[in-house]
């Protein structure tokens, strides 16, 4: 099994009702890839700057992922994000963003990442996912994000990338953005007449929802009574869903399909007990199959 | 087993953004009775007036209801509600309440319902909830539901009503509202404090969760993509949770509070598909089984 996945490599600047950190390792690339690589191998496609530090690329090297599709740009800088949480921690406000290095990225894919298996262009410019698929040959699986940020500016493009993946994870509120149907299923099944031949509705605190033509598979989230930081959760439930399933080759029956959506479940609930990756650095394997058990004993009748 | 619930009977007028119905049977008695009764007998206690239908007392009872205890006030009228559904048909405005003969309700138990063990206190004014405790002798669980209004209108009596149960139902907003906690897990916990060993949190279209000292147990909601009249699903959810336990023997484990937690999400599930109890009317236990089935096939990991 190969997984490829292209998307943004970010230093972020947090603030929560709580607490401030700077410069902390973001971007949909990175976490969806860490939290991918408790399954298996990962190929990682993104731009940084000369600011990129070379201790992130031997964390994500240790976490079982291929760093050779990281572009550095040596007289530019990453890609710069600053939000802040609501009291909620759901909402945030975007206080500044410097696209800088990211604005101008034409994905390259090495030569050994071409024939990846499976494919996950993760939150980006649709461009910059259509730009991927160009250069993949044979894929057996492709899985797109996107947010409302591209669903408002850069529609066209990304319904051109809907029509040419076979899955496609969006939140719940994107979902209706991008259909008109406040009807989460509705939505998902107007989503699947464009192309895709599945949706997963991520509903945050609320769980997910896995929606085809024939078949409907629902997850609750793992109740959760502190969040540090929620950024990337979306990232690394999708990193651990595709990660599970390309361990599993691909396969999509619902045993498969179940179980992707928990490991998603569950190592984003991980994610959220910390900023950054600082809470996915102190756990392993082993206290993903234990939580995933206690979740099991939760839900399970 | 016996299982006795007190709450409100209605006759409601209901708008949803595409249609409006009069006179319907409502209530929190009813609703919570017609869905426990298909697990086992009911004892029902409310007041109606010289309006009430006979024919809702038959349906009642060949649905396992125990109707003695419905007290008819000749010269009286029976408790009305006129709403009307927003186009999401989760708020609702209420256009008018008349009390009727449910304002100056006081429960009278018939001497077989004093001994019953198992009992819920279904919606309505907590001195009503207490007025049923006072009468009722040795019961294995007592449960009560509450809402909105009166956790603003009548507080002390509320209070001192969660004083005297094992078990509070209700919803999330409900449950932020009475303890002043955003985190439902931690309001969960502020509650067990006042003295219920348990508390279900109802999320609506996002599931629900049980919180004890020791246990948390997680359902989603059954994914539906059409609403006609969510009106009494809570109380529906209930009465078969409730009924569920009763047939257990009350027993609480985590088996039985789980499948107990999957028939009121069940139950609810049918009821939200018509208007009053249209739909359940249609339906039979093999329905339910069927139903639930198929749940276990979308959610089981």
């Amino acid at each position: 099994m190969s997984l490829l996945v292209v998307g943004s490599i970010a230093y972020d600047d947090i603030e929560t009702p709580t607490e401030k950190r700077e410069n902390l390792l973001g971007g949909s690339a990175p976490l969806f890839s860490y939290a991918a690589g408790y399954f298996g191998p990962v190929q990682m496609v993104g731009v940084v700057g000369a600011d990129w530090l070379p201790e992130h690329t031997e964390m994500l090297r240790k976490q079982n992922v291929d760093t050779s599709g990281i572009e550095v740009v040596p007289d530019g800088k990453t890609f710069r994000w600053h939000g802040r949480y609501h009291e909620n921690m759901n909402d945030r406000d975007t206080l500044e963003t410097q696209l800088n290095v990211l604005g101008n990225f034409q994905p390259k894919l090495p030569e050994n990442f071409r024939r990846a298996q499976f494919v996950f262009i993760a939150n980006g410019t649709p461009s910059v996912g259509l730009a991927t698929l160009d250069q993949i040959q044979g894929a057996d699986l492709v899985v797109a994000d996107t947010m409302n940020f591209w669903i408002e500016l850069t529609r066209p493009e990304l319904d051109a990338l809907i029509k040419r993946i076979d899955g496609l994870i969006l939140n719940d509120s994107e979902a209706k953005m991008l259909t008109g149907e406040s009807n989460i299923i509705t939505a998902s099944r107007k989503i699947l007449t464009q192309g895709p031949k599945f949706v997963i509705v991520k509903k945050g605190e609320h769980g997910a929802i896995f929606v085809s033509e024939y078949e409907m598979y629902v997850v609750p989230a793992y109740p959760m009574e502190k969040v540090v930081d929620p950024t990337g959760a979306g990232d690394s439930f999708a990193g651990a869903l595709m990660g599970y399933i390309a361990s599993q080759q691909g396969n999509l029956d619902g045993d498969t399909i179940k179980n992707a959506l928990v490991y998603g479940t569950i190592v984003a609930s991980f994610l959220l007990e910390g900023f950054s990756l600082d809470r996915l650095k102190e756990i392993g394997r082993a206290d993903i199959e234990e939580r995933r058990e206690a979740f099991r004993m939760m839900t399970a009748f």
